[in-house]
């Protein structure tokens, strides 16, 4: 038996550090003009990304970053051993469509809108564990694609509550190996996989108070395996809460005394300017917190703005079949400890 | 960085081997009056599981089979550190709704039919790899939910060919444990996850044909990576090609100079008889592959049957967006390597 890398309840932890040797990422004309704009490697004024159909959108908008992913590190599809991939759509069908010509095994996901978490912690685990040495993490989404799969056709122009969010478009790829260099991006050094946490709530267009709780539950959690504070971190980010579950997250985690309200923020906040951008509570999406990731929150470590930082991807778990049956929209959250080289 | 566990182009073998501690299958009637009817832990008269709509139905089977399983085991949800689970509903509702109230975190996946052999292999992983003592892999699938998600409403009577198969309400549970016991039911030594491959196939009920060449890709890197032949395995059994698949099979394999005519058989051939029971090409879904391995195939292991066997879930990757949008259903299988304590 290797060696116990487990810890406290739900934990991981690596005896030797992932590191995230590229990413890219790629987003749609809106994103694009956000506050963090300028920090994508490609923003896309077409946003059919070439193809006949929303779905045909996404996957070349995965397949584009998967290529620009492999040429920043200056590798080939062959060096990639395993695909960890996800997206929105019912059957994944953005990633197999995306993935196919890539010809390397595919490791499919389904987290809502926490899969990049994890993709990274299951693609960390592949290579702590010595199952590879470069594995390829890839989630998209797009915003057309997902209106159509959840909620009512684009052409029939429904209104929005302000606690609705807006689905990026967006994908983050993450080139993961064992190797070190000075030129890799970040290192990956625990993870915290989340349970789904239900609080009854059913408004799919208040998604950030769906996801908040399975947030805190995730957050508390990991704080506890790794015997850490919020202070132990620079920043912990979830993936899509947005301004209204930012609300609920802090407002929870303070009911456990624990205070992140100085080091909080969200990707989906981050991501567009909800005063100017029509965007409501903020993004969402898997592409969201994945794209967010690659442009900024590395960027920021790189620089030395942050050293270490808790991302936190959060997914809501519905489906249009379970909301039109009345269901709930339980909550995950996944939690991916990132480090500065 | 642990010792390195990976084989050839696409393979995983354990340094240790992965036990399953126990394993649990339950299924509807119609599958309770096939060959294997006997062997099954419990068979359910009731296709709704006592809910009320298809999508609770088939969560409520997960869920009791996750309870059986662990009571099988004599182990609390607490003894289990992860849940691997998928099924073929969009956005994997009969999972979600099936296991929210284990409260332990779930790593959810997607690979449609073939889910279950990406679960065994992922969950074996996790284990050798150091990150969990015990793990739970479950999978299902229920012919009217999946009736209803991908073909057409139960009332419309619509006519099947003979190539389609027939989904089985069924699904199999997996506790996943590093330690060696003499009551373990098998082991698991090694994994090949494979890749998609798309013959360009259109054709929804034809799902053998779609997903035999990824099988054949699967089986053939297999042995390539272990440096094994046919012969080295008592059987070689697939999820779901059915009939027609298994004969594309054996003809592609044996362009390649691989004969497995002597050794191969397929779960869904194996779950009904398909001269009386009116399935056409043979049984599929998630929960044929899980649950004829817990009920027949783990069985015939202890019986002494069969010292090594190499399962390889099948899944056909399409939605009911995808196929209306004219896409291909490309194929993928994950083979997992099964041996007799």
């Amino acid at each position: 038996m290797e060696q116990n890398q487990f810890l406290g309840a739900q934990s991981v932890r690596f005896s030797q550090p992932v590191y995230i040797k590229e990413s890219a990422s790629i987003v749609g004309e809106k994103e694009g003009e956000g506050p963090l704009g300028m920090l994508f490697d490609q923003v896309s004024k077409d946003p059919m990304f070439g193809g006949e159909t929303w779905e045909e959108a996404e996957s070349r908008l995965q397949k584009k970053t998967v290529d620009l992913v492999l040429k920043k590190a200056g590798c080939q599809k062959e060096d990639v051993r395993y695909l960890f991939a996800g997206d929105l759509l019912g059957q994944s069908m953005a990633s197999i469509f995306g993935l196919v010509d890539f010809a390397r095994p595919l490791l499919g996901l389904f987290g809502a809108c926490s899969t990049s978490g994890l993709a990274l912690g299951l693609g960390s685990m592949c290579i702590a564990g010595g199952f590879a040495k470069q594995v390829l993490c890839v989630t998209s989404s797009h915003f057309c694609s997902v209106e159509k799969e959840f909620r009512y056709p684009l052409g029939y122009g429904n209104q929005r509550p302000l606690s609705a969010s807006w689905t990026v478009t967006g994908c983050g790829a993450f080139l993961l190996s064992d190797e070190y260099s000075i030129t890799n991006r970040a290192m990956i050094t625990g993870v915290t996989f989340g349970k789904m946490i239900d609080y009854g709530l059913k408004d799919s267009m208040n998604m950030g108070c769906c996801m908040a709780p399975a947030a805190a539950d995730t957050v508390k959690c990991h704080l506890q395996d790794f015997g850490r504070t919020p202070e132990d971190y620079d920043k912990i980010i979830t993936g899509d809460l947005g301004k209204v579950g930012q609300k609920v997250l802090i407002d929870l985690l303070s009911q456990e005394g624990i205070d992140i309200s100085e080091n909080h923020t969200d990707c989906g906040i981050e991501i567009f300017d909800g005063e100017t951008q029509d965007t409501h509570a903020g993004g969402s999406g898997c592409g969201c917190a994945a794209s967010t990731l690659s442009a900024y929150i590395l960027r920021q470590m790189e620089k030395g703005e942050w050293k270490r930082v808790l991302f936190v991807p959060t997914g809501a778990l519905m489906s249009k079949t379970s909301y039109n049956e009345g269901n709930t929209v339980p909550g995950i959250a996944h939690a991916v400890v990132i480090e500065r080289i």
